[in-house]
């Protein structure tokens, strides 16, 4: 046993020589030389071929060793057939993002990239014409990257797990918690990542991440690399799946990242249900160039912590097997060995894992040669004017009022006197968020402020971390005595929520809340930026009654003190929304990280707008500098046969079937033009109980809409905006009445009725016996999850 | 109110204004100038006077606005008396520190200062003396420091709150779980630092803190600055302050300092039970010489978040009345004149905390002249030969050896080919914790390797953070392949635990056990170094019947890799003890950071080794490379009356009277020189159900005991070794079974009975009564405590 070890050793120890030394000498990432080198004349090379057949022909041409060795996320290649090598890990949450693939410049070219606000501020504009532009942007300058030998082409974005829990410390790189809002906000960003749904040559890969029911960092012991995910079929299908449904049935993206915790006791990059049952043949992403990464060293937490094989070599085998295509990690290239030398796994599964990587990078025309499409970008196109525009927009797009008794817009011309008070005030990079690469430039609060012309009496603020000191405080009451206008610019970052850092409290961190406090008790006009991704619980500003505007601005990206400013002057008005619940400081302390469950239980509350009720600010809440109303027009019928809706359909997939498109006429009746977001939403009792308050259903954001004047939103509903979810996870239509609510507070309703027997138009196929859900479910060595009440 | 409040502002404003242009100004720190200076023909200048009388004197020299400038951390002084600036917040946990009042030098003199081992590691040495020795190097250091205007004379040191959770992120700044170790630990510490317990010119001022119930950083929600401890009278006399007991009444400590957690719903800053009742009249700490100081910015914290007050003058007054005499911070500067003005405070009692202060730095000989105690000292006496021998030995002597099946001690040779893996093989600043000075060297296990001779094979290990990641394995894999012997040098460092951030979790972090799992399994000689302050379940190494040896090495500071590899290759035979249990990681699922109590409860395990039996390696626990056997000389009596023991005491603190004083003959049976430490516990079934698994009651650590030699221990039993804690608090002695037991695994056993009445002799002052403890208790806005079970 140890001589096979040693042996199996030796020979991760030359593919890793390999992976370690490629740089130095000389064997660097690039176009494979399809004109002159060794593989010029093979299959691959021909662009007659399709994808499929250049790959296999590839990988037939590999020893099994060399195939071993591009098992990872940094592949070596292969030097004798001139076969470049490949750094599979390249991010672009919200631009072009430092990571082992891409490489900023020190200076001059290629030193920057646009950097857009982190999703969870462009989910809040309800634009997915806007998230197409972003996604464009960003796909373009990646290749232009990838043109310069940067970065690679396929990337690792989005993230699309529903923003479920307050405290999680990656929300903010989703679009919020709304899996309608984050199915629709990725079809149109996977659009512009890949240009197209189905284009010939594909501008970059996405990825669609993490599969699946990822949102905990760690949270009282439980560490994302071993938490067991304990989610019924219900659950998973409503909530957690529809985002990534969307990626892989709706959008054909290119890839999908399996995730560190486990489900239902499996962990998902070991979990062929997930990854085969459900992900390939459920949603038909049957596509050989479509692949499976793991999320970095999932495959090793496959064996530790979560103890689901017993060795080594058998923990990556199971992943292997499950359907993971690449390890992000050597976990595979030092293990998959040992695998295969004891029949763990088989060669035509390699065969296939490296099909499905050779032939993605064949549709991103890696075998085409320099005349290939997205070849001629170039640095040129990168922060063109007109993109770092576009990240002005997005951000002032997203930004969101939750409280204005009149002072808002502001006027603010030269000498206009203005305290600027906090840690966001003069924020640089805080306002990037993480996965981030170099901007051109960081405008902030304090800046936009003064290219405004305003006198601005800046201090920083007490701490944003929840480690108070009043040693900072003096500044701040000199600045608020010196100013006419106090703004505090305040919130968190991510020093308090952060990958690997999920929150524990969501109140107001450190001194923030005293100092605020007693800022607004100098009787001067007072507004607050609540910043960061997560909320926080501004209850104790929205009631205080000297403060006199609240706005969220999330976390904005390279010209987020602009954007703020733009918003506070009225030359953007506000129209973001709330793209997550603002729950109370309590809620917490009411339920635990790990309960997965959506529905309220016992003593524990339930979890977004949909199930939850004592928000203090609620889903799409957000004010605007005017007042709208709204007129349906009527639907064509008050009444609809349940039979006739799904006897008419004659799509592959049922739900995607059009149910009514309906006509929104929205008028701006105050005396400042504004964009709209009209948000539909259905509620009603019908199918399984207990009933949602309601469920988003359709959205549709117009633009400068004039005083007196109305635009008409088209709001297209499909059978999925009348379905249910039962307790087998089978999507169904039932009998019931229906109202279709248009905005939070509803400025309309329409009310119709579905007649006729419960009808299943998607049969979710069922998880292995063993699966059930274990109540009691227990992870050995690692401790179970906390249950507060039973 | 308005305007009140603005002139209010204005006063606090000029306090600040001198804070903070002093220095600029040229009014920097320093001593007073008694010569010539304003202050020279002054009582306070007056050295024939006592320390309160010249106090007193400065003080009825001051404006009210002055004295209230005087109430912060950092004093501006009084410029026209010249009065220097002060700054009482100065650091020196394990040598002088930087913080607010320490100022090294970037180079040449004074850019260093000897770093020893964190209280942890030291206390694991059991060896007083040590600590005495230790303290007055870092009192010697201190003052060479404050005569070059590098320090002030008061530090903020020790940390003495027991060390009860294994979460928590500043354990390792105490000397361990248990309150008798504690005190005794504090005793000799205090000695060393203050230069005696009463004498007439301090060395320095030592600081208890943080009192009291303090050990959450923060836990799910649970912030340090709103944390409401619910500790019972017993549970509060018997483990949460005997340590500052210790401070107080038996070592004449100059300061304390209250902590940022609430007891029982009232901040500790702003509780006279505590600080008054307790404090100081129970402890009969009533030198005007003494003060107390706020944890830094607790006093911000009695306003906000723990609602303790309506208004911030309000918390500021609360803390003040209740004793609180130094605000760490401005929160007194900038709200107690308005709280003077509202009547909330009263001059007499703003004379008391000034007095207080001032004849503290008079008792520091800070009015003395040039010619006092201690001015002489410079950088000469600074990390002398001396003080850097002892800092090694410090660390060798904490050491603690959990695990060897022979291959200890090591024999390393020139050439011996080892390889040397983790993150803390080449381990540097980690070694020194937190609360850290630069120190002149910091020599890791690496250095101490190849010092040795030693062919070092280095590899980084997988991360200890807790985010495992693969990338770095295969470096691991050859050092491990080419090297003849397998030292893993890991566990945790502050990344995991810290100041604000307790542990999750306390299994082994990150990818670790993995590699050392995989390393174990080469089959060569292999052991590992377990480092960090709180232990880690080490049982997967414990069971792991290819390591042949654990050490854990704690924080062990300067010369840390020294003294790891002096124990490792036998030049220092470990004989450390573990000075908190290791608990399995279970654990820490099992129970709430926020259950205070100490007994098991339901399904609550108990806390430290006198409740909880679980353990993976218990408190005290620790082998040699020698086998030791004891005899207990027989004690006077096999029962003792009650009622003779308590009459026949005369001392003013009955618990201090002396019961036996024990006799143990250690006897080295083996053919290795060693040190032994010689624990005593009593357990027994005696006093209030239930009884704890046993108690320790007195230990002493015998020196280098030879091949077939003995040495005696002598045991000092008190009455305090017998007593018993009531749920009233008080202390008493009790009728029954009690056995004196010699080592974990009792090397020696006497048994002796008490006999007559429960006699009680210590009262213990009783909480108001609307402080009992409220089982329901509610942070307004901020949540309660998760109960797990009720």
């Amino acid at each position: 046993m140890l001589l096979l070890f040693t042996s199996l050793l030796a020979v991760a120890s030359h593919a890793q020589a390999q992976g370690e030394n490629y740089a130095s000498a000389g064997y660097q990432r690039g176009f494979p030389d399809c004109q002159a080198g060794p593989l010029a004349n093979t299959t691959v090379c021909d662009t007659a071929q399709d994808p499929l057949t250049r790959a296999t022909a590839l990988i037939n041409l590999l020893t099994v060793e060399e195939k071993l060795n591009q098992t990872g996320s940094e592949s070596p290649g292969v030097p004798r057939l001139g076969l470049p090598a490949y750094i599979w890990w390249n991010e672009a949450l919200h631009g072009v993002a430092n990571s082992p693939g891409v490489n900023f410049s020190d200076s001059g070219d290629f030193s920057y990239a646009t950097s857009f606000p982190q999703p969870i501020l462009m989910g809040a504009a309800f634009d997915d014409e806007l998230i197409r532009d972003v996604a464009t942007v960003v796909s373009t300058e990646a290749r232009a990257f990838n043109n310069d030998q940067r970065a690679g082409l396929d990337f690792w974005t989005p993230n699309i797990n529903p923003f479920k829990d307050p405290r999680w410390g990656r929300g903010q790189e989703t679009p919020g918690e709304d899996p309608y809002h984050l199915s629709s906000y990725v079809h149109a960003l996977i659009d512009g990542l890949q240009g197209g749904y189905n284009p010939k040559t594909k501008r970059v890969v996405a990825t669609c991440k993490h599969f699946a029911a990822y949102d905990i960092e760690n949270w009282n012991g439980n560490f994302r690399y071993q938490f067991d995910a304990q989610v019924n079929s219900q659950d998973l299908r409503e909530y957690y799946l529809p985002p990534f449904q969307s990626c892989a049935r709706d959008s054909n993206v290119g890839a999908f990242m399996c995730s560190y915790n486990a489900l239902n006791g499996v962990p998902t990059c070991a979990d062929s249900y997930l990854l085969d049952d459900i992900l390939r043949k459920h949603w038909g992403w049957t596509n050989e160039q479509q692949w499976v990464t793991s999320d970095c060293d999932a495959v090793q937490n496959v064996f530790l912590p979560h103890n689901y094989s017993q060795t080594r070599p058998g923990a990556a085998a199971a992943a292997f097997n499950a359907g993971t295509d690449i390890d992000c990690g050597t976990y595979y290239q030092h293990h998959l060995p040992a695998a295969l030398s004891q029949g763990l796994i088989n060669e035509t599964r390699l065969n296939e894992a490296l099909i499905r990587q050779y032939s993605s990078l064949t549709r991103l025309g890696y075998f085409d040669g320099p005349q290939a499409l997205y070849r001629n970008l170039t640095f040129a196109d990168v922060g063109t004017a007109s993109s770092q525009a576009l990240a002005l927009k997005a951000a002032a797009e997203g930004i969101v009022l939750l409280k204005n008794d009149g002072i808002l817009p502001l006027q603010i011309t030269n000498g206009t006197s203005i305290a600027l008070i906090g840690d966001w005030a003069n924020a640089t990079d805080i306002m990037q968020g993480n996965y981030l690469g170099p901007a051109e430039y960081l405008r902030s609060p304090l800046i936009a402020a003064q290219n405004l012309g305003a006198d601005v009496h800046y201090a920083q603020g007490p701490g944003g971390a929840g480690d108070p000191t009043t040693d900072s405080w003096l500044p701040v009451w000199r600045a608020a005595n010196d100013a006419d206008i106090i703004i505090y610019a305040g919130g968190i970052d991510i020093s308090v929520e952060a990958e690997g850092d999920d929150r524990v409290a969501i109140a107001w961190t450190g001194a923030q809340l005293d100092v605020i406090g007693e800022l607004a008790s100098y009787g001067k006009p007072m507004m607050v930026l609540q910043m960061g991704g997560g909320q926080l619980d501004s209850s104790p500003i929205r009631d205080n009654a000297n403060i006199s505007a609240l706005l969220w601005g999330g976390v904005p990206g390279q010209d987020g003190g602009t954007a703020l400013f733009d918003v506070i002057t009225g030359k953007t008005p506000p129209a973001g929304r709330l793209p997550t619940t603002q729950y109370p400081s309590r809620y917490t302390q009411q339920i635990p990280m790990t309960s997965m469950a959506l529905r309220p239980n016992g003593s524990l509350p339930g979890r977004t707008y949909k199930w939850y009720d004592e928000a203090v600010y609620e889903f799409g809440y957000g004010l605007h500098y005017t007042n709208f109303s709204a007129e349906v027009s009527p639907v064509r019928s008050e009444s609809y046969s349940i039979q006739d809706l799904v006897s008419n359909c004659t799509e592959q997939y049922k739900d995607r079937c059009a149910f009514e498109t309906v006509n929104v006429n929205v008028s701006n009746d105050g005396d400042v033009a504004s964009d709209y977001v009209t948000l539909g939403f259905i509620a009603g009792e019908f199918g399984p109980a207990p009933c949602p308050r309601k469920s988003l259903v359709n959205y549709q954001r117009l633009f400068g809409i004039q005083p007196g004047a109305s635009q008409t939103a088209r709001l297209n509903l499909t059978l999925a905006s009348l379905a249910r979810v039962d307790d087998r996870g089978n999507l169904a239509l039932y009998p019931g009445d229906y109202s279709l609510l248009i905005d939070t507070q509803p400025l309309a309703t329409v009310n119709f009725t579905l007649t006729g027997d419960e009808t299943t138009i998607d049969n979710w196929p069922q998880p292995p016996a063993a699966r059930s859900l274990a109540s009691d479910y227990f992870v050995p060595g690692y401790g179970s999850e906390i249950v507060l009440d039973e």
